[in-house]
Order: structure tokens, then sequence, then C-alpha cells
């Protein structure tokens, strides 16, 4: 990992509360925006756990002046800024600048399947070329199984040549942890190399990887940034193994219903149940398994009900 | 098909222009669309063809309102108003009935996989809901090859019942014969069912299907046309044979960058030949060999050049 570009270990996809007309609530999720700052972790606000895709770009630009109005600080703050054309990605790339954020995290155009590594070279680089700003730090986002557009090695390596100052790091969602040891190998002298799950914490840090942007540090976050800032201690192994003992759990229902599900139960407010279609909450029967496994594992989300 | 909800038979996903800036060309975008209904074809503007995703809303509103100050009648529209969120898609339906249309091609949600069909049944709901117009006619779009997400025929089912007045019919460019031929078993008394090319179009007829919509429509649209509305005559089997040997010559490229190619040839203007990114144009070996294929079936794009 590269100090001088150092922006956190531990991020987290901010799930996105909607009111009872489906509209993003900007007070609910500034204050828990705030809890997670508290809890030491950062701000990747708009990535899939955050229904990004699912809002407009006016309604992304909103919710962060509602962050900036609160006072969160631009370094906290690394918005997903992916689309499927040049112009709305640029318009929230720039807007996150405007914000006083520099990171952003960047989806490849999704909407077509198996274009070239030209195409989606360019692509990067139009919106690069057209923020034309020297603070912009961009994180590329890897998500195959979502995305179905995979950013390969040959393709960092191009950006990052083309790029040195702006390509800051990558996510890595592929849940494979050949690829994110061969990025770090490839990359993690010059670039923050994040795994998508702290399943892979201990492992990446231990190779010089930066940390993680995960689901979970949506309601898990301070067991998963303790581990990161003492994964050279002599306890990681069963810290790492307690965070993924509560991953798991998750794991096993649907990821984002199951998000807002305990963070509704263990933060008390119901209001977090709601999704934006297409993805819809959990059952009655669902919510109730899910509680009872975390229940089983003492879980809590420390401060939550008071502090939101 | 419904007689009382006929929009046409044959339409095509327009191409879209771009400049050297890569902003759409509103003057040749009106002039190619008034070329096509020349030939015969109704607007499927903002399809997949139309590299719709990787315009904004406000561009592909500014694009319509090109199509009106031309004075284009609202029937010839069919705009694709999908997107990932209910809000940009909810704005650009509404902006179509604004504009004089009624018609719209719905994708699903697209970054979302593995969602449910009660996610999906909600997502339709919404938009139907939200834009609240009676003259709203909503087509549903099944191109699982590129979107992923697929629309089933029990969620078409549901959608109907739900929605009679507003589900106006579906595009189905699964490439299967077998799927095309159910929906229209299932639906077709009620719903215009349209293959996604002209392979099917004899087929689709011939069962009472409402016909197609083509990539293919952009470039060969008068034939194509012809064989729509004449598709009980006898020499209907050499027709079809004659756009697929044309279609077949389109596939051995990727399609958009080669129906651009085509009309920067036939119609005489190399501006034709750009993309936005992730796509890429044609190589020059490829324009190449496109040509001369196109030029063995003595293909042409009948009075492009001067009309366009």
């Amino acid at each position: 990992m590269d100090a001088s570009i150092q922006s956190g270990q531990v991020w987290s996809p901010v799930i996105t509360p909607f009111n009872e007309r489906l509209e993003p609530d900007a007070r609910r999720f500034a204050a828990h925006c705030q809890w997670l700052i508290d809890q030491n972790v950062g701000l990747a606000v708009f990535g899939t756990n955050s229904e990004a895709s699912s809002l407009t770009v006016q309604e992304k630009c909103r919710l962060l002046d509602a962050l900036v109005e609160q006072g969160v600080s631009g370094e906290r703050l690394m918005p997903g800024v992916g689309s499927c054309s040049i112009g709305d990605t640029m318009t929230l790339a720039q807007h996150v600048l405007e914000c006083g954020g520099a990171n952003v995290l960047m989806l490849p155009p999704f909407y077509y399947k198996g274009v070239s590594e030209e195409g989606l070279f360019r692509y990067f680089s139009e919106v690069i070329e057209r923020v034309a700003s020297s603070r912009l730090k961009v994180y590329l986002y890897h998500i195959p199984p979502v995305s179905q557009v995979p950013i390969t090695l040959a393709l960092v390596e191009r950006l990052k040549k083309r790029y040195p100052d702006t390509i800051a790091g990558l996510k890595d969602s592929s849940g494979e942890w050949d690829n994110t040891a061969s990025l770090i190998d490839a990359f993690g002298d010059d670039m923050n190399i994040y795994a998508g799950s702290e399943h892979f914490l201990l492992q990446t840090l231990r190779v010089g990887g930066a940390g993680c942007i995960s689901a979970t540090a949506n309601v898990n976050p301070g067991p998963i940034a303790a581990l990161a800032q003492r994964f050279q201690d002599e306890n990681a192994e069963s810290r790492q193994q307690a965070l993924s003992q509560v991953r798991r759990v998750f794991e096993g229902f649907p990821m984002i219903p199951a998000l807002k599900a305990a963070t509704a139960h263990y933060g008390g407010d119901d209001t977090w149940h709601r999704l934006r279609p297409p993805l819809v909450e959990l059952s009655e029967p669902q919510r109730g398994e899910l509680c009872q496994a975390l229940d089983a594992l003492d879980f809590t989300m420390p401060g939550y009900a008071t502090s939101v």
C-alpha cells in the first residue's frame, strides 16, 4: 500500500434508507454514516449494497450534500460513481470533488457484455479526461458476478500507466482470492487493493493489500476495523474467524435485504426494512432466522439506536 | 395481434450518431429517422442498438425534442425508456408522453442479477403507477443475452392482468423461436409480440405475432417492411431468405459498429463510424470485409445519401 495515497483500511458500502414513498431518507442516511465514522470505517456510499443503481444521479448528489451539511470530511468518502454512461459518471464524480472528496469507486459500464479491453480503456479515459482534475482518485471496481464486465489485470496496467496519479486503487469483489493476490502482487506497491469481503481481510493485509470494502461493514464495522488496525497482533487469526462467522450468517440470505433487516432489528428502526424494486425485503420468517443466528454470536450494533 | 393497439409491424432500434466530441448529433439523428419513416418502419429510438445505455436521460430527451421539431408523429415512436432506476425510467417515459408518443420499450432493471419475479413486478408497477397516464403503452423488453435479467411468461401474465390497458406488447430478443412462439400463443390475442430479428419475421406473422423490432431495420428497412406488408404473398419465403442473407452478413461482425459502418459507407457519411465507449468502431479490414459481403448481395440504402 502506497502511504501517500492512504485513505483508510476498511470502508462500508453504505446502505440507503428509503421513506414510505421510496425516496432516499437523507437524515437517516447521514446518521448511519456518522455511526460508521464513529466505528472507524470509511464511507463507500453508492456501492452495490447501497442500491446505487436504483438511485438517479440527482438523488445521489443530494445525499452527498446532506453529508457535507453534516460536516463529513471529504477524505472519509469513496462514493461509487459508475454507471453505463460517461455523462452520468462524470457528473457524479465532479460533484464528489465539489463536496471536498477525491476518491471515487468506478464500475465499468455494465449494459453491453463481451466488450473489448480497448473499449473499457477508452471509457475510463474519457471520464478521467472530462473530469480533468488532478485531485481525482479513481478506484476501479471489479465485481464480475454482478456487472458481468470484468476489469482485467491488463486493463489495470494500461490505465495505471496512462494515469499514474489518478488510478489510485481497486476493489476486488470477484470473491476469488487468487485474483486479489495477483492484483496485490502486480500493483500493491503503487495502488490500494481492497478485498470485497472481510473474509479476506487478514490475508489481504499480510501480503500488502490495503484492506477491505465490505457489505457487512455496515453492521459489524467496529470489529472489522479493529482487525485491520491490529492485524499483526497475536490474536489476529481468532479475530478474523469471529468476523467471518458473522459474515457467513449474512451470506445465508440475500445480502442487501439482510443488511437492512439487521440494521432495523439491532438499530431499532423498522424504516430500514424498505428496499427499492427490483430488490425485496426479507420475509418475516427470514428475519427471524437471521436474528436468531446473529444472537447466537452475541452480535450487536453498539450505540446505534441512541446515535441514529 | 390486437388491432386496437396496432402500432406498426417493423421497427428500427435507431442508431445514434455522435459528433467529434462524442455528443449526440441531433440533426443527423433526425435525418436518419426521417429516412426510416420514408422506408415505412417505426422508430424504436434508444434501444440496445442505439447505444441508449451510453446516453444520459437529458441527452435522450433532447433527441426526442429534435424529432418533435421535425414533425415526427408520436405514433411513429417506441422509445426505449428502461434503466436501472425507477426515477430515470419514469422521467423519460413522461417525456415521451409530452412529445405526443405513447409506446415505450422497457428493459427490466439490469444491474442486480438473479432478482425475483416479485421484485420485477414491483419495479414495472412503480413506473406505471408513477407515470400515471392512461395513454402509456408499455412494451416489455426481453433480451437476456445482454440484460441477463429475463422477463418470464409468468411475469408478463401478472403484469398484463394488473395493467391490461397499459401492457401493450413485448419484444423478444432471446433469439429462441420457441420462446417467441410461446409468448404469441399465450398473449398474442391481447398483446403485440415482436421478434427481435427479421430472421423470425415470417414465422412470427404467420402465427399471429405483430412483426419485428430489428437492428438491421436501420440499414435494410424497405425490404423488411415489404415482407411484413405482404407476408401472405406467394413469394414471401424467398423474400424472407433474402432478408436473412443480409442479416447474416451483419451477424458476422459486432452488430452496432457494423450497422454504423454500413450506414457510413452506403449513406456516404463517415461521421457514422463513431461510437461511444465501451463500444469501438470496426477496423479498416473489417469494414472492407463487411462491404464486400454486402456488395455481393447487391445491398443498397436507397435514397439515403441524398435525403440525409
